[in-house]
């Protein structure tokens, strides 16, 4: 048992949460995490209303949160409010936001007694949730899959530790980014971490919704195969904010457009390959879509295995009796 | 106290090293670190054999070790080895090297019986090492200040570790990186190190040589100014491989040669204006090479204070009688 204020204050067995990963984290993955006594999280991501709809019930009755992109949520307008206040009408254990502003939506939630997580990737970011009023905040580092900035983990948490410390001393900090195993743990809460987010090491559970063929070049796959890249986004043609890119791993096809992205996005053909060989699972052409933290991992597992394994691998490294207050 | 492989087999009070940084880390550092119960290490660099000499004298009996940059030394050729032979006729605390080839330096220093500390920025790079017979890898991250490449500390650390477990298990590991107190001290013992290697923690010692003008900047900055650039090698003229760059403070000058770094390559009396701003010390165009975990140091502080600090906050977080074997 590691007991920490994140346990405290939401009520968890354990102080980690799944993070909301787009498309893969659905129902079954959040209800199987927050089965086990951490805390799941349901992928909001783009917000697709029917893809929402179907993993929220897939959850049941099991307390899990759902995450947004921020950015994407404000780009739809008045469809992404009324999605918002759907998901928040059925008193999610929190609204999980990240990468944009942030503050209509808190609002929203705290209207609707709505606890929000705010994930960072500097101190800027940090401080503007803060004063929106997010509950805890995640700062997330570099090393971390899917979208992100640059600043890495290990001092990003205890310097994001320090200003909270002095401006806002109640507000909750997770750690994520390279984080998938006990180890990453025990580190995280010597940060000053009240708890960690956890993204790849959840895509590999057996309830994430991942193609097989991306599951078992991953589980081959060192963290040195990753990279960070805005090759996805313009392969699905989103157009994401400029201060963000993605980490997964890097392919072929990829290397053959290092420094010439535009011509890919030119590129109606190409693109359709790409879409297709994601569809397929094809990890040759269209990489997977994990942080550094791969390398740590060699198995599928069910989720609570990994949650598991993962306490009881801290608690051993931690010695008995340990606890944050 | 903490123990750990690293100070039982080097024989020292605590598992903390302090990094060769080039022209920063002169003997008066490096002695300062062994004679608090660390292990300090010269920055030989890029291989000057006056500032060297002198160095190496200001260390006077202190047990000290020194640091070279494999590839320039290797370009050095006959003089290169000369130094490094030089060097190793004193009987080192142990030879460092990083960035490049180590094989034939290794065996330099295997012959004269001197133990080779390795810094690596992935897994092939840390093989290599353990190849060459280094006693201690120092598994560096890209939040790293100087040089270094772009796997982050805290997923590289534990992936190394687990390589080591398997290949070569009596092989030493030290997370740097990031590291600057006792939070990343106990953090990198929970990740799987046997110690740490710290520079930028270092940098803010009052005995480095640094410009006065560029300490201060640093001390008021955070994390998130700091950014990884080659923009110091081009403004030097220095030719480094492509596959690092180095991490310092951003500027205004810098932003202006954002994605055109030949502009300032092709413009002497640029490179002239940002030369002369280094040896100035002046911070607005010459960003000081720090890395990310400036933002967790706020005064200059003797090395001894820093160290004696370090630990004590980490053996506070490990709780009594830590021990890893
Ligand atoms: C496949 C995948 C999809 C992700 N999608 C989202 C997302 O939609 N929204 C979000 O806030 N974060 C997303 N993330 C980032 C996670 O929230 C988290 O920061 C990250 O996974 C932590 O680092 P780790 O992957 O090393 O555990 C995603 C991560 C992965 C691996
Ligand atoms: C000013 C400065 C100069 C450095 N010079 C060297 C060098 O000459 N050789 C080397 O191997 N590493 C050098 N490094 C990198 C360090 O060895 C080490 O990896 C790094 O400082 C660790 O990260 P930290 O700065 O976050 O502690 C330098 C670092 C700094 C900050």
């Amino acid at each position: 048992m590691i007991r920490t204020r994140l346990t405290d204050r939401l009520g968890l067995a354990h102080p980690v949460v799944s993070a909301p990963m787009a498309r893969v984290a659905g129902g079954r993955l959040a209800a199987a995490v927050s089965g086990a006594g951490g805390l799941g999280l349901i992928g909001g991501g783009y917000g697709d209303p029917d893809w929402l709809r179907h993993e929220l019930a897939q959850a049941g009755n099991a307390r899990v949160g759902t995450g947004f992109i921020s950015w994407k949520l404000a780009e739809a307008g008045a469809q992404g409010e009324a999605l918002l206040e759907e998901v928040l009408s059925r008193d999610p254990a929190l609204l999980f936001l990240s990468f944009g502003e942030l503050g209509r939506f808190a609002r929203m939630a705290q209207a609707a007694g709505v606890p929000v997580m705010a994930q960072v990737q500097d101190l800027a970011q940090a401080r503007a949730a803060v004063q929106a009023g997010a509950i805890a905040l995640v700062a997330q580092g570099t090393e971390a899959g899917g979208h992100g900035a640059s600043r890495a983990t290990l001092p990003l948490v205890p310097e994001v530790a320090d200003m909270l410390a002095r401006e806002a001393p109640e507000v909750l900090l997770l750690a994520a980014g390279g984080i998938a195993d006990g180890r990453g743990l025990a580190a995280s809460l010597m940060l000053g971490a009240d708890g960690v987010l956890c993204g790849t090491a959840f895509w590999a559970a057996e309830e994430a919704l991942v193609p097989e063929g991306q599951r078992r070049a991953a589980m081959a796959a060192s963290g040195d195969a990753t990279c960070r890249s805005s090759l996805w986004d313009v392969a699905r043609g989103i157009d994401w904010p400029d201060q963000w890119n993605l980490r997964g791993m890097r392919t072929d096809f990829q290397d053959g457009y290092e420094g010439r992205l535009e011509a890919l996005a030119a590129d109606e053909t190409a693109r359709a390959e790409w879409l297709d060989a994601a569809a397929r699972g094809d990890a040759q052409i269209a990489g997977p879509i994990v942080g550094e933290a791969i390398g740590l991992l060699r198995q599928i597992r069910p989720a609570a295995t990994i949650l598991e394994t993962m306490i009881a691998e801290a608690a051993a490294l931690l010695g008995g009796g340990w606890q944050r207050n």
